[in-house]
């Protein structure tokens, strides 16, 4: 280790940008850094093209494939700004012995802020009331309250159950209905939940909220036969990512006010451009759940860590686990 | 009192509609109800048609004026389904012996909701991306967290009580500065907030809300001087009333990028077709702070719990107090 060049190249853009301590650690630890100079997402030939002797990388959504790792031989680390490691070819990396560290910490608090601001959006209909006063309608929506709903969370990880608390925290009388992989885990720190299977939530449960992982076992978690199981007034919020709901599905039960409403932030191909777009009960975001300044800058701090961590020699914290490769080659 | 005919006449509409239970209550106190036959917001000349010999109305936001009580002259309560009473001659009323109540506490629990749902909406730009992702823009917008933003909240009765303890109760990291304009009495059952003047929350606060009663000291509380002190970022969400802030100065203000954003649901003039549906900076609902199916419902039981109080001869619990009426004459 001592003998490597205390080099970085940082391909996502852009870093330092909120806030420059991560950039003033690497200098302050002596690691010189090499900035993406197109302040763009990079291809894949242009990121073989950057990465010459570098040992490490801090980096974005874009591709780090085989080809780049043959192109940067002296490549021992990939530390991701965020949480997806989908452009990342994790099972080459393995191969040529390359570490990849992820921040799956930091995104969570914005996630969870995002998905409460999704529940009232649709309980009370904020969005559908400003398309409507901006096209000159004035209808004064009878909506409902949080705090007497009952609430479903299907997946009680990082971000479920900061959901979890902002709602009994905030919203005392709120019923939740809990829902994990692992409830043995989620349970030791959330009181007050009731654990049920996802069939009770789909049944019971007036807003459902998702915070699992894309995997095997959630890919296609929602379709038409969960959606038929739902309250005709229920209202479903995802924040997660876009394959865990049929798309076409919540379309078509969108359509024919089978449910109540959909807010959604991921979709299935972002850019979005379906057919969400012409519903009237639906509140569409742009992938933006982890897009708050503190977040952003706690992804960049936590990636800048592993790469100091790593250049001094000392074990990295968070390096994207083997149940997360498994996905991938199972998916390839 | 026992001679009077137990009759209501109710105008407001919709009223048992959500829940048929105030209509119950009335039947088992054997009280006739005659309901506004044409099912909308009724003209002074059509309440002063229907009123007769009814001694209780419950009323929505209709006129009842000196011309409907001359009309009406068994006519001893107004029951107010709400909290303002802007519709009713308070002066003429009371000349005329006729005493007037309204619903002051209902409405907090679905108002404090949706200023949560406003800030959330603003500091994420909920409706904002929503509108984009509808007309073929995908922007991923940098937002911030609730949580670590210095809120003010002007006015600290029922309504921004609860919103301080939403925002405590859910967001525990949040500051909070507070004014009122009597905060001894508001400070004894709110812990942890920072006492301020008003001017200080204009200078330092992330995001500011209004919930002051509309009287001749908050008319135009908030207009070009206000918004200049300010936080270049700030966010203001008003779902007051529309004459506390001067909204041709906030059309300014947020068309000269000198403010961060805006979330109105309270207007000069309703239904509202003004400039702010021109700017991408604001969020704009249509007056629906109370509307929730429960806040509805809770209106419309105290309303009726007035009325048979009236008829058995006991108290009336929520009379409108002078404080309301001496503004009305002042303003008149």
């Amino acid at each position: 280790m001592p003998q490597q060049p205390r080099r970085v190249l940082i391909t996502t853009s852009p870093f330092g940008e909120v806030n420059p301590t991560a950039l003033e650690m690497l200098r302050t630890s002596r690691v010189e850094c090499v900035m993406n100079p197109l302040g763009r997402r990079l291809r894949e030939e242009e990121v073989a093209g950057l990465i010459g002797g570098h040992p490490a990388v801090i980096a974005g959504t874009e591709p780090l494939t085989d080809r780049v790792f043959a192109a940067g031989s002296a490549l021992r680390l990939i530390a991701r700004v965020g949480i997806g490691v989908d452009n990342v070819d994790l099972v080459a990396a393995r191969r040529r012995n390359i570490a990849v560290t992820y921040t799956p910490d930091a995104p969570a608090p914005a996630v969870a802020e995002l998905t409460i601001g999704l529940m009232l959006d649709l309980l009370r209909g904020i969005s559908a009331a400003d398309r409507q006063v901006r096209d000159g309608r004035w209808h004064r929506v009878m909506g409902r309250r949080l705090a007497n709903s009952i609430v479903g969370v299907i997946g009680c990880g990082r971000i479920g159950r900061r959901v979890v608390r902002h709602l009994q925290g905030g919203f005392p009388d709120v019923r939740i209905l809990a829902n994990d992989i692992a409830p043995d885990l989620a349970c030791a720190d959330l009181s007050s939940v009731e654990w049920v299977d996802k069939q009770r939530i789909y049944e019971e449960a007036d807003v459902i909220t998702l915070h699992v992982p894309l995997t095997p076992l959630t890919d296609r978690l929602i379709g038409h036969r969960e959606l038929a199981c739902m309250k005709s007034d229920v209202l479903l919020v995802n924040a997660s990512r876009g394959n865990i709901i049929v798309e076409r599905d919540l379309v078509s039960a969108l359509r024919a006010r089978q449910i109540g409403g959909a807010a959604v932030d991921v979709f299935e191909k972002e850019p979005y451009t379906g057919e969400l777009a012409a519903l009237d009960n639906c509140v569409l975001t742009s992938h933006m759940g982890s897009m708050t300044r503190d977040c952003r800058w706690q992804m960049e701090l936590e990636a800048t860590r592993e790469v100091i961590r790593f250049f001094d020699g000392e074990p990295l914290q968070n390096i994207v686990p083997d149940s997360v490769e498994r996905l991938v080659e199972a998916r390839s």
